[in-house]
């Protein structure tokens, strides 16, 4: 299961740009997911969310018993990648039905075993906590805005649950650390024993009580539109883990790299352009690429 | 062999600081490849150069007969590194001896089958490689300096060696792209086949006509000094392949990886106060421990 947001993403890159494309944490999440594991979706759309969207989402058997439809207008997201991609400047925000959102979850959902809690406020990321039977494994993501603006009640959640995944600025502005040794320590210490960090382009850090992995930089030749990778990776990790079943060091480090994988193919088109048609084979394949790419 | 500065390095940090310093690009390189083989050094030094660094360079086997001591003063650095230490600013530069350095290669280095052109004036670079016999191998090193200063001397010496050794940030001066494997294109199309691509605590990249090699980043828990951490890694790099002596793919992702266990002990401690008394048993440690932070 995952909550966050459902949006339509108006983005420009120097490569190209869209109008009010499919986007949203949620959505991200979970195509990527549908990929290795069920997946249930809560968030909230607008009467402008078109029936095309929703028959995509349909069509990779992603259950959206949790998506409510209102009658406002979806939340939409402007804004513009330049340089290296590696940061979004955003043009505008208009939240929509996303102002209210109250995450209910279905009953059906309530004993999910794997629950993501994409970046959305950390008070609904608590009462989402609330609302589910004891899960066999909780992911979180947030960001600065939160950091900066909710700390205790980011606390709160982040002691509640399993792994946190957020990028490298947020780990030292969470821990006040700039050495990341130093910061998972202090982390660990609020709550979560597994912390993944998000390097953007330089790839990602595993860091649990026993070890630190280190998942490769891929150097994506057709880079596109980095929007949507952290939530595609979450996907990937979240939904290999869920296939697994096993959550022991050696699968996390696999979670990871099918984390990365469906990162890698997400940036190389915008909006759900590249995810929403993989095959199985080109995640193997790519798995393998992400081998070949580190063996010494 | 290698040609580049010695110095004496005033350095801050946030975890320190020391006040002229053994440092200096030469130095770092010769010492680190020291653990691997034999190195020779070309460089100057001033009057005010210590008996005690000579002494400590011979006890590690580096053969000083290009070394040269005039009357001036030794090259001096004065840096600061602030915040995550990824870049320095430089507070003095006193270029003394260094200065009116005009490499002169000791007949008895002629023939040396490594050769490695530190970071200094590329026509000094183009001189030296006029006055070596068919080296088996070039390396070479450059700063955004001479690409912004010296492109078209940088170009010449660039089109005569085998590997270029830069940083990020220089690769995409270098080339003017912003995509790395689109960059790596560029610059074999002026010469070098092989790129490594220095990505300061995130690693560094390996760029073949093959495939792509991607060396992790480690996770340094002391960190103290990252000065002498690029020329520490040539150092390594350099002399495992000097070492070996195969220059295949497997032998170059092997170097990258003991060039990178050199770099991870330099930023240890401050100037060479790791890098002086390193036994064969922790650069083996190390080199294993890069092995398992890749390992899925």
């Amino acid at each position: 299961m995952v909550v966050g947001s459902v949006a339509l993403d108006s983005v420009e890159t120097p490569y190209g740009s869209v109008e009010k494309a499919l986007g949203g944490s949620a959505v991200y999440f979970s195509v990527s997911a549908s990929y290795f594991s069920e997946v249930g979706v809560v968030a909230v759309v607008g009467r402008d969310f078109s029936e095309e969207h929703i028959a995509f989402l349909k069509s990779k058997k992603i259950d959206l018993r949790g998506l409510k439809q209102e009658s406002g207008l979806t939340f939409h997201w402007k804004g513009r990648y330049s340089g290296d991609l590696n940061e979004a400047e955003t043009l505008d925000t208009q939240l929509n039905v996303f102002e209210d959102f109250r995450p209910q979850i279905p009953e059906e959902y309530q004993d999910a075993p794997f629950v993501f809690l994409a970046n959305i406020d950390p008070e609904l990321q608590l009462n989402v906590l609330k609302q589910v039977k004891r899960p066999k494994l909780t992911v979180c993501d947030t960001m600065n805005f939160w950091i900066e603006g909710k700390l205790k009640q980011l606390k709160e959640i982040i002691k509640r649950v399993d792994i946190l995944i957020i990028n490298e600025g947020e780990v030292r502005q969470l821990s006040q650390e700039s050495n990341l040794i130093k910061a998972y320590q202090k982390i660990s210490s609020y709550g979560p024993k597994t912390l993944v960090i998000k390097q953007g382009s330089y790839g990602a850090l595993l860091l649990t009580p026993s070890s630190v992995f280190s998942a490769p930089a891929y150097l994506v030749e057709r880079l596109s539109d980095p929007t949507g990778a952290g939530d595609s990776f979450a996907g990937g990790f979240a939904g290999y883990l869920a296939k697994s079943q096993d959550i022991d060091e050696n699968e996390l480090r696999k979670a990871v790299i099918y984390g990365s994988v469906m990162a890698s193919f997400d940036v190389e088109d915008f909006s759900l352009g590249r995810l929403r048609a993989l095959t199985l084979d080109e995640i193997e394949e790519r798995f393998e690429s992400f081998k070949r790419l580190v063996e010494f």
